[in-house]
């Protein structure tokens, strides 16, 4: 669900703020073919780029995992010490860290959890879960950027399309923008007004530079 | 550095997917003023986007620290459960536990400092960051974006420019893709092979989508 919230705001924003832009010197005919290779476009590098980002996350964690694994036997004073220096920045003595030490020395698993958690900051990864999000960032960013672009197709006049696509857009904006902030725990209301603000800046933006160009 | 290469290649990406779609139904002058204002739209949305998100986690992050150092005071209990279902989970036993219990009582602030990182796994983000980091994105998204729009500023006809084009964004997403791997740590050559796929099946996508919708 939080990534159906990622890719539909994306997908509302840019080819929304594209379509502004050229309605301000291209026909709905271009226009809806230029959103429709941004959606394209933007769908699958939003996609793909997540997915093998993803991919690439689960291969450094199983390569730094077999590390620690051959440390703790290979060198396992080395890794004692850093335990201690770890639980000593959090103001444990020399005698509280010990039997945490030996605890570890008896469950080699627990003590490589334990590393890869608090000494490298890494989650174990779950290699499903990369591969479902891609597609869901995908299909939703397809599915926002379809929004804006609408109008577009049904009207052959860009001006009076610009209208249409910019109330669709403001009221899906706002709508995403309070669901995204109920999903990362932001304020939703203040996170509906922001996801509306963004969308409009980038508008406002490529609107100005398409009319400055094509004069 | 890192946003920089971020920056770089998604501004690659989209407006030389964008380009290489336009060219196949609309003149270089259309193509210009199209990337120009996906360049804005995009960089835009990426570096105000990311700018929010990264301020709405430092007040996310502050917020569940007064929390914390309420809950500490007002339901100790509670918390010193939590330290030992957390302790408890890497195989320490009771014992193990209370002297690191008595330390994190005598020092309140560690207690906090901990509780944070290993109950709710959340790092103290750098405020000053996050604004430098935004406009770094968006500054990269912008000089990305105008490498593979350039070959279309200069040459007139849009099937000759595409060739310069498609020539100057592969050579520039096999050199970030590359830069990119050594930041990340995954395997450079890797990295920049998978960048230029992306590139590339993202060009191709918006190129067969405008040609299919403009005939």
């Amino acid at each position: 669900m939080r990534d159906v919230v990622i890719g539909m705001a994306d997908g509302l924003t840019v080819p929304f703020a594209l379509a502004a832009g050229l309605s301000a010197v291209a026909a709905s005919r271009v226009i809806v073919i230029a959103g429709l290779a941004e959606i394209a476009a933007g769908s699958i590098a939003m996609g793909l780029g997540g997915y093998l980002a993803a991919r690439g996350d689960a291969e450094h964690y199983a390569s730094e995992r077999a590390r620690e694994e051959i440390e703790i036997v290979e060198k396992p004073d080395d890794e004692r010490r850093e335990v201690t220096e770890i639980l000593e920045s959090y103001g444990l003595t020399g005698e509280q860290i010990r039997p945490i030490l030996s605890a570890f020395e008896s469950k080699p698993k627990v003590w490589v959890d334990w590393m890869m958690r608090f000494e490298l900051g890494l989650e174990e990864p779950d290699p499903g879960r990369a591969l479902t999000s891609a597609v869901t960032i995908a299909v939703s960013y397809v599915a926002g950027g379809l929004i804006p672009l609408a109008p577009y197709m049904i009207a052959t006049q860009a001006t009076i399309a610009l209208e249409y696509s910019v109330a669709a857009t403001v009221v899906a904006l706002a709508i995403f923008g309070y669901i995204k902030g109920r999903f990362t725990g932001a304020p939703p209301l203040r996170s509906s007004i922001q996801t509306t603000v963004i969308g409009g800046v980038a508008a406002a933006a490529a609107y100005g530079i398409a009319k400055l160009f094509s004069s």
